[in-house]
């Protein structure tokens, strides 16, 4: 980031001069420099108006002043950044998605240590519907926030950071931090990967009902991290494929299915202990997850000339009611053993259902939180769509354990490619403002 | 498209075998094989609990009734597709895009025309909600719809057709139709076009509320297209940046500002006699008018570093509220002979306010109606996002004369580059199912 002259240590609230009044200082408190979003265009439009200051009559109001004034359920939403996990993941999914992987490109402990504080006070002030924390008002001063979020609420935001498997190498002295279950995967059936797309140091997922407030957020944290993180790879997701909770449809990915019908749901805390959390390993890591990236494109104009039949088989579902084909209705229990008059499984033996199945994988599930990508044509004129999918769980190996088993076996295989890769470790949720995540690591 | 066994011209409503019903023919009528994506699941899903038929039930029901059970108005939304100019022009700009180019790669007369009869079909299903017109429920066809759309509603989608100059040339026998303002745009500063993001025999822009919907358009059109046409370039837009209706706010572009306060309004019918629909030229083009895009990608890094007043002078409005520099709210007109204690002009002389005006260029107005896009990283890692300008105007011209002043002078240009270009000539709508996109170059 340019240095931004004047800024203080917690960002200044001076009035801008542009509205026509004195300078005045705020008195300094928690809130100082952290405005909403709303409130301060709220302050905004009443100081046109009557020609009084803005700075100081809005920073300690929160957010949810003027979010209770929104007729837009889906964008007044807040979700909670503090608590014993992190925010994003048994959350019920949001409809858009920015993830971005990144390098780090300093060699310095304190760098990386003073981001993560940086990136933890963003990401606070951004879910809750606030500026980006720094001077925003001053006009000789460059913008904390890049402003294209403001005026919109926080749209359920939430930003989930995760650690790469090369942040634990030698740069850092990170290496006896390093969860033993944190290693790249292993090469896996599918695997189409380009390196560009793989990997990365550092991966923040950020989902949010609003697409612009998605977007702002890994614009925002790329630019805090001037100097010591580089981005190494972005995807946008513009609809959610996947259902986190009790409460939620299940939606239809580019192949037209209803899929994850029988995804784990965040409200079963019980499964949560059992398939997602992580209570042994490293210490720091107990209440964190680990996090799986895949850019799993889907081979379009092949799937499209497949018979209604032929792709109900490869799901084992129907297509329009997203019921098995053992079934009537979407949530009727798949039954796996049924034969029909001709003696074979009415949901065939290489069905995506049977073969993802906990039944047929010794009990081995995952909380998915996948997104319908695309992202224009490939070198051949194809449309470059299919889902990013997202997954957590306890231990990658889950992971890798379904996806042996997938890639070698499901039908679903001759109609996809996995183009981009990667595992983080997620670290537990914050308990207050009196931690960062830098404290995970350099505590 | 593949061919598809047993697909009738119409399509057929045979009832799945899946539904576990002996096959039944719909009784024909117009809208056989038009299935309400929702009542079509909504039939399903008591098909499934009673055992009873489906695709007749449904077939003559519509979009409306379904619709009217929804609770998201937004998705619930339809726009008409008949009218005297085509929908997706003055429209109350949707919140999500998805564009495409087309080459077309027949050289027969009778492919185009059908295509172009197909694609009207189709436009007016999917805008309805319905499914592709085709057989969709008979196991052994090849779907008619790609089906991830099923289940939402029509979302507000409106299907804009537009016709490039190259589609009139010597392949078609259409050079005497060509309108004399349907030329490729010239050469002009700021242009940085990226030759495969150029051009198109054919443009299709696709709006809705939802992205699946948009995206489930064009991927529908290209499919249905298949040995007619080839994707040329495409362009998803993750939200509007335009304000097309007086009940719309203004929202904010990528570098944070409000953009377009001072847009035409579709409400406003003399301006769009004046300065959108064409009534001279080709006859086939009266009510019609031309559709300009321009990929515009936003030095983001660049641009995040200036300070806010540097920011504000570039816009000539201020970030907070949008208001003119000159003003303290954002619909105050700006008054652009105001000068400051300094003697300079409040608004300068550079500032995209004044540049962009219609005081500042005889008169010169045309209907924005862009919107935000970022498409991951470019070589050296920046963010490749910005602004998906698409304006609309009786003459292409009109842009240029725009652009060419504006490329030249305004303080903006230093912060952008245009990296895809294109026009079209969007014929006028059509009066209703009798006439198609095929008849304005074929009749």
């Amino acid at each position: 980031m340019e240095p931004a002259p004047g800024r203080g240590p917690h960002g200044g609230c001076e009035v801008s001069r542009h509205q026509g009044t004195d300078e005045a200082a705020t008195p300094p408190n928690q809130d100082a420099g952290r405005l909403s979003r709303r409130g301060f265009l709220g302050g905004v439009g009443v100081a046109g108006a009557v020609g009084a200051g803005v700075g100081a009559a809005v920073a300690a109001g929160g957010a949810s002043g003027s979010d209770a004034a929104r007729s837009d359920p889906a964008q007044a939403a807040q979700v909670e950044f503090y608590g014993p996990h992190q925010a994003g993941i048994t959350t019920p999914s949001q409809d858009r998605l920015a993830f971005a992987a990144f390098d780090v490109v300093t060699d310095d402990r304190a760098g990386l240590r003073d981001l993560l504080r940086d990136w933890t006070a963003a990401g606070v002030a951004m879910t809750r519907g606030m500026l980006v924390p720094g001077d925003s008002t001053t006009p000789t001063s460059v913008p904390a926030d890049t402003g294209e979020a403001m005026g919109v609420a926080a749209s359920a935001l939430t930003v989930t950071v995760g650690f790469g498997p090369s942040l634990f190498d030698d740069r850092f002295g990170l290496a006896a931090l390093r969860p033993s279950a944190l290693v790249p995967l292993p090469a896996l059936p599918g695997d189409a990967l380009q390196p560009s797309r793989t990997g990365g140091d550092l991966a923040v997922q950020a989902c949010a009902h609003d697409p612009q407030v998605a977007f702002h957020a890994i614009r925002n944290l790329t630019r805090i991290g001037d100097g010591a993180v580089r981005l190494r790879w972005t995807q946008l997701g513009f609809g959610r494929t996947s259902t986190t909770s009790v409460q939620q449809a299940t939606p239809r990915n580019l192949m037209g299915f209803k899929d994850g019908t029988r995804n784990l749901k965040g409200e079963d805390a019980a499964a949560m202990a059992r398939h997602v959390w992580v209570d042994d390993d490293q210490p720091w890591m107990r209440g964190g997850t680990y996090l799986v990236a895949r850019r799993i494109r889907m081979l379009i104009e092949k799937w499209d000339g497949e018979p209604l039949a032929e792709q109900e088989e490869v799901f084992g579902r129907r297509k329009d009611s997203g019921a098995p084909l053992t079934g009537a209705r979407e949530f009727d229990p798949p039954r796996m053993e049924a034969r029909g008059r001709d003696g074979a499984p009415v949901i065939p033996a290489d069905a995506h259902i049977r073969l993802a199945s906990p039944e047929g994988n010794g009990g081995t599930s995952i909380l998915r939180r996948g997104f319908s990508y695309t992202d224009g044509l490939d070198e051949a004129g194809l449309l470059d769509a299919g889902l990013f999918f997202v997954s957590f769980q306890r231990d990658p190996r889950q992971f890798v354990t379904l996806q042996r088993r997938l890639g070698a076996h499901d039908a679903l295989t001759e109609y996809i490619k996995h183009t981009a890769s990667g595992v983080w470790a997620c670290p537990p949720g914050l308990p207050d403002g009196s931690r960062s995540w830098a404290d995970h690591l350099f505590a």
